[in-house]
């Protein structure tokens, strides 16, 4: 198997790790996906990515060659595995960079807030006493607490929202007419959302929420068959 | 003359306003701001666009078409004086639009509460009660007590800037190694900025900084032209 994908799993095996979702997005982009060789990782097996001389998920192992880290994987999948169909095509790799940057910045944090107390009821048990003792020293809460606030996190996602909501309200992607790294960097932390938690993040009505669907049915709707919420 | 652009203007004639100066960076990038015919307008004095059925500024007349709004006016720009150089060749349209969006709901607020108070100062006489009246009903305070806040403002101002530092880092643009429409929507907010205050937004260090004077190089450096503090 030309590649082998390390992706962060579940109790059930379920993928929502963000970085993973952008990696995933961007091997079907550069049709690898489904031949791709998938090695499930749970929090509590990091002794699997020792090889990579670091410990976070994804990793891709391409001939032998290792790369961590979404963003480098991405740039890795673009040059090694022809331009076309290019990932930074119609934005340019400067501007796919904002917008994973942008994501994990200010949409990440507003995610977690709403369905980060979901997540221990998708986890492998032997992660729960890891998730929980790591995520409150993160956020500085309790996971309960967190989970009653979500309300005030989702309104103010809907504002973060606003600059994604203005491009894609035209019917397109970040990335124009056909989507691009740049929508899989967004896309990616409703990926996330999905897989962990009912909590609905948006609207019926909002443009985003159009672009999601959209999203859901790329690469014949590959993405919506992980199992996930119906949100 | 074939263009004439009407902008904002201050009491000492000085062009300040974020979204004019997205107009004069796309008719430079465009080869057409100097031979443009450039009409200020002081808030006082919005019956000098009564002819395009609204009261705000920019606003271009192009060989007797009339189009007021930033956004259209680029795209006008685009459309009608030849694709090359394009404002939106790397990025696209939709992550053009994207870029403008997050100025004016991430930066905009953020820098209006660094600044705002200065303003009065370069304002003509006649603008100053409009000016105070209208700013602190928009921001449910008084000017003194913004720029009493100011330096909570530029700490959050550093925060929301984390995207752009990650894409400019490595030493170009946000349309990659030349500058865009993309680039020119955030450069906007701080020729704002410097043209009303001498309040110091950026650390020397940033690399935003320094994207911000590969801008101000841009065009023969025609930004720094511009009456401003220098900041």
């Amino acid at each position: 198997m030309a590649i082998t994908f390390y992706d962060l799993a579940g109790g059930d095996g379920r993928r929502f790790s963000p970085f993973g979702w952008r990696v995933r997005m961007a091997l079907a982009h550069k049709g690898l996906e489904a031949g791709a060789s998938v090695e499930r990782v749970t929090f509590s097996q990091k002794h699997k990515l020792a090889f990579s001389g670091q410990e976070l998920v994804p990793v891709i192992v391409d001939e032998g060659t290792v790369v961590a880290d979404s963003w480098e994987i991405a740039l890795h999948l673009d040059r090694v595995h022809g331009r076309e169909p290019s990932l930074f095509a119609t934005t340019g790799v400067a501007a796919a960079r904002f917008f994973a940057a942008w994501t994990d910045s200010q949409l990440h944090p507003l995610i977690a807030r709403c369905v980060v107390s979901d997540i221990p009821a998708v986890l492998d048990p032997a992660d729960l006493e890891y998730f929980r003792r790591s995520r409150e020293a993160r956020f500085g809460t309790t996971l309960e607490a967190m989970a009653e606030g979500r309300n005030t996190a989702r309104a103010e996602l809907k504002r973060a929202l606003y600059p994604l909501r203005k491009s894609v309200e035209a019917g397109g992607f970040l990335a124009g007419s056909g989507p691009g790294y740049a929508d899989y960097a967004a896309f990616g932390a409703f990926m996330w959302a999905r897989g962990v938690s009912g909590f609905r993040l948006l609207d019926d009505d909002d443009p985003v929420h159009a672009w999601r669907e959209r999203m859901l049915d790329l690469h014949d709707a590959m993405p919506r068959t992980e199992p996930g919420f119906l949100v």
